[in-house]
């Protein structure tokens, strides 16, 4: 038995159309693609243990640099072992590279050429967030699969602004890789993202992804999407970049997204996805399911005592009554927030297998309209 | 295989001194005693699935018949099929009558002979709780162990209010006794706890308790204890009650206490105990161990790597860090309370289990002061 770690690998299985099925590994085990990834901000995903997270089929969870950086630190994870151990989570780590939530997030931003300097929401402390210091921290904290620090506008902005702001993107993905080697993350097996930028407007999104695909990523990204802009807009997008895109690297889309994006987008190439909206629904009655969306808060389920959906394998899903779970909600109690995060991240995870399934059968066109249609459909009756 | 439910009976296993080492069964399953009943106030115990409580080795939960019969209703929690179905907990549930709540928590309460007008602290809506309604409601819940309304008055008190309300206690005894028989409880197996009052006055602990004994109750709980008064008094109290209480019946304290209330009070006869403390300490930071109180608010725990206590069967407990649960703590996640709770009620368990386990080996004495000890041991020294 071998005992070296392995290294950061993707494996191209098979395509279906433009829908790719494949496996990356890292020095934490091994991700099936297209793969969701539930959001862990501050070293937990919220109001669930990382067994049952695990359980779920998930392999890979992602990581906020901003939010680990500023509380516990990044130097303090390293002291205690990095991310992996200190969240009790063996499996693959993903981390973004703090940026996004520096502009979403923190106080007085000042950023230029160098980086972004901020203060904290938490105590107001002063922060220098460069390309290095990124990847230094993503490297402190241990992360299987890291990001590049880049800069992610707001839409729409004025076309001239997006492209200065894809340009600086490039000149810090070549800082970050140069730190990242530096770091020996290589060696290391970690694997490091560009990302593409370019906003709304196809071409720079063309210029982006061609350029960056000269440097020697583990893998692409495309940043700056599901900001606002319609999910046509997204979707244009991404039909123009992904056939760009090298296609033996894997392909990430970031913060994204509702089902139906996701749907759409492994449908145009995509292979990875990371999203607050199936635990931060959960903490809001609210509960994806294979016939959409039902806000358990509503009165009409007051007295219904069937699940959410008696054929799932998730508990949650098929063994509370929705009676139960619209009293929790109302009453305020955290078992609901635990009950509909479980079942939302089983649904993601559901879907996600579907399509990975449908992709290996070649069905994935007939899976695809399949699911739509049940969603279409909606929920079922009131009683 | 008999399909007949079982009805509520009492087994005194054992004695070692005052301690003793009982079996209650219900139409719901046994209860080994002594037992400490978590708290599921609002058809939950606060951020724990219900597995979660049975697997810690938990038989019975308490459900307060005040939250319930504001929130969904009692007549609404009938129509969907009773308590235990309600919250997915199918052992043995256990209600209060109401009162305590009422009186700690509703607005515009008026207290007369024949039962407490109050506001619902939710929406303003009046209600009328006598002791027929408490017995109806918990009827309507399905409770296996259901209480008599009392009036629970604050300590210190003028001894005739003392009086006053012990009397009236007794007679709202009766009144629940005859409702609890019109309900048909015995029939369906369930059983009926009359209250023993008298505040701090050792004569009417006693005359309480003397007179409650004639009555056909299938248990007797302690009242009105651990509501300001020094533990000293409250296990005088004890000690006056417990030896003019019925041998054959389980004995129940209500609402107490700390793991040092729980060793002294079966020290001292008592057989079962409810209290928010584990549960609610457990969402404020704290956790409970062989070696006392923890505060994982404390900055020494910031970049501790051990576990609260290696040595226990509760993953909460052993493979955790301190430093992860301070930084959870800290970051006001839902995963703090999650784990705290868990070990909480773990250790809660485990302590029950110990004195159990002491009592059927006549070492009761020896177990209690090797207890004492390692609580004041304290916990291990910062690294």
């Amino acid at each position: 038995m071998s005992t070296e770690t392995p290294k950061f690998a993707f494996k191209l299985k098979t395509t279906d159309g433009m829908a790719r099925r494949g496996e990356i590994t890292t020095p934490h085990g091994t991700v099936q693609t297209p793969a969701f990834m539930p959001v862990g901000t501050q070293a937990t995903v919220k109001a669930m243990y990382p067994e049952q997270v695990r359980e779920l089929g998930a392999e890979v969870v992602l990581g906020n640099t901003y939010h680990l950086m500023l509380r516990p630190g990044a130097e303090r994870v390293a002291r205690l072992g990095g991310l992996h151990k200190f969240m009790n989570w063996p499996h693959t780590i993903l981390t973004d590279s703090g940026g996004f939530q520096v502009m979403s997030l923190a106080q007085l931003r000042k950023l230029d050429e160098d980086g972004v300097r901020f203060q904290s929401h938490i105590d107001g402390q002063k922060y220098h967030l460069t390309p290095e210091r990124s990847v230094e921290i993503q490297g402190l904290l241990g992360s299987d699969i890291q990001m590049q620090l880049d800069e992610c506008i707001k839409l729409p902005s004025p076309p001239e602004e997006v492209r200065r702001a894809m340009e600086l993107s490039l000149r810090w993905a070549e800082r970050s890789r140069v730190q990242f080697e530096k770091m020996d993350g290589p060696s290391k097996g970690q694997g490091l993202y560009g990302i593409v930028q370019g906003g709304d407007v196809p071409e720079l999104r063309v210029q982006s992804a061609e350029r960056l695909r000269e440097m020697p990523f583990e893998g692409f990204s495309v940043g700056g999407l599901a900001v606002g802009e319609p999910q046509e807009v997204m979707l244009r997008m991404l039909e123009v970049t992904t056939p760009v895109m090298p296609t033996d690297k894997p392909r990430y889309l970031m913060g994204v997204g509702t089902p139906d994006d996701l749907l759409e987008s492994v449908a145009r190439g995509i292979d990875q996805f990371d999203c607050v909206m199936p635990t931060r629904a959960g903490r809001h009655g609210l509960a994806y399911t294979r016939f959409g969306k039902v806000n358990l808060k509503n009165a009409r389920h007051a007295e219904d005592h069937r699940p959410l959906d008696e054929e799932s394998d998730c508990p949650a899903t098929s063994t509370y009554s929705r009676a139960y779970l619209h009293h929790l909600v109302r009453a305020g109690e955290g078992l609901a927030g635990m009950l509909l995060t479980w079942n939302n991240l089983a649904y993601y995870q559901f879907l996600m297998k579907g399509m990975r399934d449908a992709i290996e059968a070649g069905t994935f066109e007939d899976f695809r309209l399949k699911t739509k249609a049940d969603w279409a459909k909606g929920d079922i009756d009131a009683l």
